[in-house]
């Protein structure tokens, strides 16, 4: 099994609803570095799992949907606590439709067997999902 | 599937026994870096795989009890190489009953799909140990 | 020249006034990874540039003032952008009081010849401030 | 599951052929960060996955046959792009041989239930190959 | 003495000249992860050392013509090795007049204490050049 | 100024005498990724700081001298504590005669302004001693 990965990042602000959660109930923020691993059986005919590029391009592209916002406030996530492991669910969901659309090239979508979130969230933490794509 | 994981370090003394150690059969020492990945398929009520501060506090007790310690006079590790890979299947063992006794939380213990736990020990080597706590 | 160094963490939500900051205008945030470097001229008796144990301690607390916060709203910020390098400066400002009143043990203020604060604020970007605590 | 994992690294020059590549086209180069994990169900008679000293001689060894070479005039190479993910196979392909022919010990080669390799191509990417090399 | 630093990479071909380079003076390459970190003693009226999006525009501008090059056939580097300590010299030369020149912002260049340009050339090893831009 | 660095590390027991140390009295250990940083205001004719391969062996020799072993044990360490920052300057007295005597290459002693040692022990300390060799 063949992987790539590349990364980016976006800087939130948000709060958490519920006790358990401290002081992360006050409206903060953090930095999000993000890397999406995506994995296939074989290469294609270039010897690429996908073009590097365009999986750039399309991280970037979904990162900027969320980046430099107070996420208390964004319509598609009210009611939700906008966790990290809730947002590298939320990135696979935005990634997945495109990368199906074709935004990966003709033909990756397909042969993708799993794409990979990451997201760390300060030098102690990071959460994931993993999941298929098509 | 969902993941989170933390990360703090202990500082060890310990020795070898075996020719193909070579030098690690003298008295020497070692900072492991430790990170413990939790990953379980949808997320609880709250947005979360298990409370980040609960697992940090887990960690940080189990890794207490092997911190600032010569290996070599543990008498639980009698008789045994403590060795990189060792010690993260022992990490695992130290972890799994106390999350199976709700060290995460009501209901995470079950909900776990597997937890792995990584321990660096220099800039160019690392060890793992992966299974299921339940 | 001898240097010790600890570091910490703290996620803050905060936004920017003025046109060139573009989208940072809007309230976002940021975990900021912070490195305090103290250094000085000769060790101390016990081989030391101060004990790391208080040092971390130090640090968190003057952390923990600021953690999660939105900064926006924050009386003694008022009127300020709080970028990355205000922020060094400002946390550098919360040190050296407590260094003087002996926080990192007696004796060692007067020792050191700077005290540099540097904090992440994401995988591209870093700032920093350094100078004289005492 | 146990790991271990060791790294190294090499430096070559090479170019790729097919317009999407843009100006990769051109003659260029890379230093791959190179990192070899070996997976087996249980520790040897040692609490070893293998010996790490042969993991990272047998990993150099590999290396040492990539580092410094033009990858574009490398006759095992023609008619190939040598893309991070098709190098990561290669390296896979020189690796799984060595290992079944007991350069990480005898009785190790069998006991492998996989070998990761990654490759890191720059801060924002990396490619990686799995599989079972027995 | 505030700093602020951005970082970006690019990847080179280019072979030395010089028997002490052993393997070196075949044709060979490198990914350069490389950061600038700006020095002034004072923040402007809007808390800035500078700017970080110019900064970061211009240091990928003056990247970009390195970038995906083979440095042996590169007019302005004829007769030198462009060993990572000459390229980090080089970048600081191609920096500074464009500072100078207001791509940071008026005011921005003669504030400047100091310009340090570094290069990590592997996981090992790294080279920097430091000068006053001004 | 120039500057060129290159790493490596050691692995060894120790303890520390002193109620202040608290469990760092016990014998523990660490792991130590040491960096050494070599500054010169001009390059010599090939275009370096230096040789990094000579400069990689001797650090690499002067490791080897420390590492797999039980520093309270050590006769050069007699009544010392071996703190971080202790063993930073240690090393930089090993490496400046060496230096001296040409160990990397006839010249680069008397032209280096500098030679930076620095130490990590931990993902959240590291220490550094900096001087002229010469």
């Amino acid at each position: 099994m063949f992987s790539i990965a590349v990364s980016g990042h976006f800087m939130v602000a948000h709060s958490f609803v519920g006790e358990m959660f401290g002081p992360a109930q006050n409206l903060h923020g953090a930095t999000y570095a993000v890397e999406i691993e995506l994995r296939r059986a074989e290469l294609d005919g270039n010897g690429l799992v996908c073009d590097i590029g365009l999986a750039k391009r399309l991280l970037d592209e979904v990162l900027g949907g969320l980046d430099y916002r107070n996420l208390d406030e964004a319509p598609e996530f009210r009611g939700r606590n906008t966790t990290t492991e809730f947002l590298a669910g939320e990135i696979f969901r935005r990634l997945a439709p495109r990368i199906k659309a074709g935004a990966l090239g003709p033909g990756t979508a397909g042969a993708l067997a799993s794409l990979r979130v990451s997201l760390r969230e300060s030098p102690i933490a990071w959460a994931a999902f993993e999941g298929k794509p098509g």
